[in-house]
């Protein structure tokens, strides 16, 4: 048993706090105490973890990742024109772990988790599996 | 318990696709639902997930890290000369964490695992922890 | 239950080897067969794996990291000045998942386990699940 969490973006590249989400699911899962993984189901989006207090923290880090791997890298070869989304994937990280406890994930006091779009705007999932220990 | 999986690299930069591999550890494993932890034994070969489609998503990758990273980088002290392929897995991660969903590892559509070597060829072990819950 | 790791950092930017509290904790959990997971409990310092040989590693890697994302990048917004922080926990992770085996963390030869401080001198947390399984 895994959960969904079905999100519709609306930029090209956009974090999308999914904090709330990921808390509700712990805490109708009733596991006390464990790892909760939430994952990407996509090759070009990804997850992190971040500030989620102040936005300007998410639009830098987007900013900074357009400018690394800029979307007309001359010498990308892929065809669809989105290797920049699929590299900024491979730097991000497809999926985050954390720790549950005490019916929470375990965050520090301006962590927030994230999926990073990258080639949107797209319909998207995120599946989330909690195991208890 | 866990399991390995022996690689041979054959260049100094390559992606290599175990998801078969993977897919056949879990399947073996007989656990049906849980997690799964792919480790690269090594500080110069990560792990990480994008497409396996299209072969120019990776060589795109590749390339990619290797003009963010060059091996000549001028300021690099470590005189092994491989500060490069150290600082491309702490990029990419050492290990990915992948849901088991009904014996199998859960990915999306275009989702493969790849072992990135940065620093070939040699020969390369992976570690695969797969734990029910 | 989860363990919790106190750190003082002493620099900006700074890598701490956590192997051997992450050692003494896994063995003092008794479990011998599982899953670790080693958490950052902050949004500018991360943890990642890396070399704990040759001390150029981890220097090497900072000072890459120093001049990817300066400091004092013009089009950073974040009025607490520290974008790069931010920025460079997402491109390292905020975590790692480690295999327990006979009752110690499966580690390669040359591979330690890193506290990577972006926005230091601070006093910090690292969160330690140990999982049996």
């Amino acid at each position: 048993m895994y959960q969904t969490i079905k999100l519709k973006t609306d930029n090209r590249n956009e974090m999308i706090d999914i904090t709330g989400q990921i808390k509700k699911l712990v805490t109708e899962s009733g596991v006390k105490d464990g790892i909760c993984v939430v994952c990407s189901a996509h090759t070009t989006a990804g997850i992190t973890i971040n500030e989620n207090a102040d936005p300007t923290v998410c639009s830098d880090l987007t900013c900074f990742l357009e400018k690394l791997v800029p979307a007309d890298t001359e010498y990308f070869e892929h065809d669809e024109g989105n290797s920049d989304s699929h590299s900024k994937v491979s730097l991000i990280g497809p999926s985050v772990s954390l720790i549950v406890d005490d019916g929470q994930p375990l965050l520090g006091t301006w962590q927030g988790i994230y999926f990073a779009e990258f080639d949107g705007p797209r319909d998207r999932k995120v599946w989330v599996k909690i195991i208890s220990g």
